[in-house]
């Protein structure tokens, strides 16, 4: 197979691949977190689930929500609303020769913001730390984005 | 660091490049909006963020759903749901030697579309407003899913 | 405009293009599915949709949530928490020049488990079914995570 000179010589490029694995890794460890507290709390979304805790009509009783499972799942949303973001303009970003430190802060302050992102929310800390921690991730992205359009507006 | 002739000598690649950053900061907006709704009506979904709002006991009245609040969530899932696949098929048509106009103008008619989507689903515009943008970007990436199955399946 | 020999002749990422684009196009699918739903048991989201089940206050009625729509909204959002971020590591894994072989039963295992997840939700099918097709999925993107990171840590 032919190799990629290109892409396989692209630092920032190396760099996004191991920050971006990491940051959606840990977003996917969300849904075995949400799995975990709807097992201990027996708290079901499908009737199918819920007979893992009760049989029959006993089952029905778990189908509920708890606010802890509530947590998580908004948790991984967020999840979802920021870092699927982050991966987009940022694969982006990587690809259009930035400054290789620039580039590297960048991913480097998203990933850290957004796995405290993670602890404050599931924990929870008070207020303004995952708010705070959320408008890092935020300000990343947009700041990559501009980057982008800054440069290179082709419409 | 080396140069990209590959990718940035293609135009197809830089269109979307604008397009896709433009609309993916679209998205993002919606978590603004969010954010400026559940704190302009006191509607919010964590304890620890109720606090904004009212001290101790108090508090609790404003962990509760809004309307407002409720209609941006699904905008902004619905934007997930659609502009997400967007961005993924699209890279993969834009770096499949797509012919450059019809390409180009995937892209703006999706970012239009979605645009206006948005407009519909916040101010409310009534209906089929919403349902006929909904319906143009989800053609959009279909049309270039196709593109790419069409020419190419290695399965 | 230029031809991407790179890209072009590397049957990973030709692979990576079918196989992700099905599992996209599926995911989409969701949403025909939703509004079937949504009109055929008459159960919206939001006031102007309901008008077409009613008129005035007859259509406030059908501003309700509904069993069957509601599990496909599930179904849906769980193909967003896990076929995106297959499609974010496995496009970042098939460029990183892995064995050709071990990453096309990637891509299929996959694309199987995804569509067999999607037929147990809907139908529903008793578990383990969901679960199992869930875990192989989830399985699936993380051994391409592991195998990114395991060779090309970059931090």
């Amino acid at each position: 197979m032919a190799e990629f000179p290109q892409l396989s010589d692209n630092q920032t490029f190396l760099a996004f691949i191991s920050y971006s694995t990491i940051v959606i890794s840990k977003m996917m460890l969300m849904s075995i977190i949400t799995s975990f507290f709807r097992i201990t709390r027996k708290a079901y979304a499908n009737p199918e689930d819920a007979l893992a805790s009760g049989k029959g009509e006993n089952a029905k009783k778990f189908l509920r929500t708890d606010d802890r499972v509530e947590r998580v799942r908004r948790a991984h949303l967020n999840d979802l609303e920021n870092i699927i973001p982050f991966f987009c303009i940022g694969l982006l970003y990587s690809l259009s020769n930035p400054d290789f430190s620039t580039a590297v802060w960048h991913f480097r302050l998203f990933v850290a913001a957004r796995i405290f992102h993670s602890i404050a929310y599931l924990t929870p800390l008070p207020q303004p730390n995952r708010g705070l921690s959320w408008m890092i991730g935020y300000g990343v992205t947009f700041s990559m984005a501009y980057r982008l359009l800054k440069n290179k507006l082709y419409l």
